[in-house]
């Protein structure tokens, strides 16, 4: 579903994580390295290489990471990356995010319509690049499912992986992205915005024929 | 200026050139690379790696490219990135953009205004990649002046530089960027919009003290 919608007038709150050589990344990822190539004594002028993951930081998957056939990043028309969505506070736990506590919560934020984002809130962007950044919460397939019903297009969190990423098991990515809808990963400071609905741009770069893309992810109050 | 403003109900025109390996660069430019890191055949999902540069393919400018102790891409609010503006029809030349060129053109669309976003049409995005592409239109000092005067927050081309690709001389540049007025560069299809105010979206990565950064950028038409 495309969103033809629009943020409210008021000034975007930012939900990405910096990005910088060295910054934290899920292990089996390579580093992000950040290489200058041009300076202001020897050149005139500064310039730099990025070395980045389609994954690193806060960044979207396409169908395309997954599934063999599928839809690549850029085969989104823009209006894709902005919707209207609903901020799930999920802070409470449990880790295992399961059916019960996805009705309860998509309940207590007001409820989920057709075609919104579903934004995941588990507080464990805190813990981005410490000791327990990789025990963060997970959907289970029962969760996804919940979503699924729901008609979400998107669905975003704050930790690394709407997966767990310690069993090397992603049961809820290929249900996900096998019915069209985009995953959003390592979000920061949804606290700015709370639980309940509020506008959401998570743009890409327009990366040919990937699997994902770094984003800008930004939020605005309604 | 930080433009707390919003973009039409209707679905965005994109103006981002595709970003793959080995696409056209700035001459003095590292390629863009994307080499997979992992794949469905062996490691149950794709992956990629992305080397580009903070100026690969439509980007936008940070004071600090220029400047050395200037503004970095991270320290302005992403409110900057979005705003009204005007798009400026210099197809007809002459090569060298000057002061009565960039007035005619500013009075034939109408005017800008304090704030605006200053897009200039070139047209030479169909030379993108071919044997012409640096011999493109360019500012002269006095024409970046007179868009100065009128208080743009940022200027764009459809070009590979608001500076000559050729001389090696870059007197622009820091005009602008010391004024705080932002520079994006390599837009294409500005056709789509034509000429007179749209609103548009230069939506960087957030990168760390960088001196730009490779960007989506969006339009609507108003």
């Amino acid at each position: 579903m495309i969103q033809a919608q629009r943020p409210p007038a008021s000034d975007p709150i930012d939900l990405t994580q910096p990005m910088g050589s060295g910054m934290p990344a899920y292990p089996a990822d390579p580093p992000v390295e950040i290489v200058a190539y041009r300076s202001h004594d020897t050149d005139g002028y500064a310039a730099t290489q990025l070395r980045l993951g389609t994954h690193s930081g806060t960044h979207v998957d396409a169908p395309s990471h997954f599934l063999v056939d599928g839809a690549t990043i850029d085969s989104y028309p823009p209006a894709r990356f902005f919707g209207a969505g609903v901020v799930l506070d999920l802070r409470a736990g449990p880790r295992e995010l399961d059916e019960a506590t996805m009705r309860a919560a998509a309940t207590a934020a007001g409820g989920l319509e057709t075609g919104d984002f579903a934004v995941l809130w588990t507080g464990w962007d805190t813990h981005f690049g410490d000791d327990f950044m990789v025990e963060h919460p997970f959907l289970t397939p029962d969760a996804a499912q919940v979503l699924l019903e729901t008609g979400v297009s998107l669905v975003a969190t704050d930790a690394l992986n709407v997966d767990s990423s310690e069993g090397g098991e992603f049961p809820v990515h290929p249900l996900l992205l096998g019915a069209d809808v985009l995953i959003v990963e390592n979000l920061r400071g949804l606290a700015a915005l709370g639980s309940g609905r509020a506008f959401f741009a998570f743009v890409p770069l327009r990366l040919k024929g990937l699997d994902g893309s770094p984003i800008r992810a930004l939020s605005w109050k309604v």
